[in-house]
């Protein structure tokens, strides 16, 4: 295994100007917290447009909910894919045309389903008999996408089986639904921070096999939802966005080439992973018994308060320490909490510098992500995440 | 394996009388919520008491830090264990006295060190030599427990080795706290849901021979933390209190028969597990492919508004159900989020009536310990778990 080692403070990487400088006027500003380049965002959805420019971004709102954010995406003309009733309103508070909120969460309850039509919502997404008869009887005339089951390979946030029908269910919802007076669609989702381009590549077969059926029956479907899966910049290297564009334009040549209905992305954590950075400090060192190698660093923020993803050590963020990077030695990364399951990083092989100590701080790189909505509202007595969000038009390094 | 069944509404198992009479009066109440019986609290209190008759309880706050259980708390003559500033800093809002919390987080900033000693509390934890030197420099006079490593073994939720140092550490922590003008104890933890009587056994040996090397030096323990561990009635049965109590006496007076100074204990989910009753409706049944035999039964709560300790599917907590229990069927449970990993239970072999619908209430039964205070502040737009207390001075029916 590559050792994991930390990355230098004055190496910028996945410091934009506004955050270093936000970070650099705020060194007494109470530990941890998250700064946000909303720049970054506007970049990132430039270039996901570039990369897909037949596709219509709804941005997966969950990723990271602040209004400051959802704002600036709004401004940028993104749609937006929402999971919940509280998602919806939020949306339409700050602003955002309804048809522009694609209800994209499978498990619905009813009434909510009927909340979202009333308030002009005329997209969801559903995989199961039950959940489309939700559709069929209080969102009459709207659009459905019914979710193909994918295997997740090659993605890092694991995909479960919660999620998606096989071809023969969706073909018969697709049916039902079409009789029923809907417009139909189907989508799927490769999984989270997806690391191979190609995996766009069977389900977009499967897709085009399961519309040229439909197509036979006379059914034509209004649109493909390729889901998210665009990474951010952890510890393991991802390939460019283009490439990601290159392959699924080449899948869907291959496999929809005449294909005359709306390509809809949903990136979330694409969009807002590298926007963020956590500021935190190490707040204890120490070895444990039966552990003489690895050095334990207990950070003032852990999977409770914000970093939720490093479940199963499943994302792996960038660190940034000072001291001397050219003396690592292991540690184990852990949080701050009472709580056993607590522990950040022990067999991903991180490494910082020997020469850490109490009080310094720390910065997590590229978790603009799944980071502050997570925090607990009271875990172990501790605040949820702060975040503070910045922006220039100035000219600035950004992150890969 | 044992398949685990619903438990039937009408069995008042887990339901006492003003959990029963408040679900009740509030069929229309949005779900999910936890309804909380502080009666439940003071019942537990003094079976603890009765128990184990010599020892002093800190109750962890972590546990559930909600207003109403300090104060129910407080007022039957409890102190408090607390994790942060926070949780000293609730505490003492609700007019606790500073005497009666001891800062048993052994990962503790040294700001939060002096805080907590300016405002007037005496007694930490730490299990490292930088952790120590912050209490000599912040906590004079103080006591401070030093925390020796269990293996954790029978406890159902994991105890890592973030926790406690070997004997030899811990003697020379002691030497050094002492030389500093710090009383001292020795503390320990066997794990949260600790099912077995016997795991004090071991480390209460340990602790023996460890005071009995400080004493033939002249250092003299103030006091012995026994840590918590007491379990909730979740599926798996459980030995009574008395049993515990039998245990841990018995290995007091094997060990450290002479003992005259202080002895803690540090309940938390004990206190308060079985107290609460969580609401939850079923959202959607579906079946996913590839598993012919189990119904997918998604609930309204999970893994991020509440059910965190479902992780790894390490708690189980009993499920009540409406409808046929001579008719039961396999299913898996999982939350309402967007999220993969938002499974609760895939592998325990729960099984539910046949006859479940979409709609149904479903009630999950001792969740009344780490569920509210985990809550994310907004996963997926989800609100977090609200929470209603009741009680009463009627004789009514207590779980177990």
């Amino acid at each position: 295994m590559q050792p994991i080692g930390a990355v230098g403070l004055d190496e910028v990487s996945g410091l934009t100007t506004p955050i270093a400088r936000f970070l650099d006027g705020n060194t007494d500003m109470p530990t941890p917290f998250l700064v946000f380049d909303l720049d970054v965002v506007a970049l990132r959805y430039r270039q996901l447009r570039e990369a897909l420019p037949a596709a219509k971004v709804f941005y997966a709102v969950k990723a990271n909910p602040a209004e400051e954010v959802l704002t600036a995406l709004e401004q940028l003309g993104s749609s937006f894919d929402v999971a919940s009733r509280g998602e919806i309103e939020r949306c339409l508070r700050i602003g955002i045309e309804p048809e522009r909120l694609a209800y994209g969460n499978t498990i619905k309850k009813e009434r909510d389903v009927a909340f979202a039509y009333e308030v002009g919502v005329r997209t969801f997404t559903v995989d199961a008999e039950a959940e489309l008869e939700k559709v069929v009887r209080q969102a009459p005339g709207s659009t459905v996408y019914v979710r193909i089951a994918t295997d997740g390979t090659g993605a890092d946030w694991p995909l479960s089986r919660k999620f998606g029908c096989d071809m023969a269910e969706a073909a018969a919802l697709i049916r039902r639904a079409a009789w029923a007076g809907l417009e139909f669609g189907a989508s799927f989702h490769v999984g989270s921070q997806q690391r191979d381009v190609r995996a766009w590549d069977r389900p977009l077969a499967d897709v085009g096999a399961l519309l040229d059926q439909l197509r036979s029956e006379g059914l034509e479907a209004a649109g493909i939802n390729l889901g998210g899966g665009f990474p951010s910049h952890y510890v393991d290297p991802v390939p460019e966005l283009g490439a990601y564009g290159t392959a699924i334009r080449a899948a869907l040549a291959a496999n929809l080439g005449g294909f005359a209905g709306e390509v809809l992305v949903e990136p979330g954590r694409y969009l807002v992973g590298d926007a963020g950075v956590i500021e935190t400090e190490v707040v204890l060192i120490s070895r444990r018994p039966d552990n003489d190698e690895a050095r334990w660093v207990y950070l003032d923020i852990g999977m409770f308060n914000g970093l939720t993803e490093t479940l199963d050590e499943s994302i792996r963020y960038r660190v940034g320490t000072p001291g001397d990077r050219a003396n690592q030695g292991p540690v184990v990364l852990a949080g701050p909490s009472c709580d056993s399951a607590d522990v950040l990083y022990e067999k991903a092989g991180y490494q910082l510098p020997l020469d850490l100590r109490i009080g310094d701080r720390v910065r997590l790189l590229s978790t603009g992500a799944y980071t502050s909505s997570y925090s607990s509202v009271w875990f172990n007595g501790f605040e949820p995440l702060r975040c503070f969000f910045v922006s220039s038009h100035d000219q600035r390094v950004v992150a890969a």
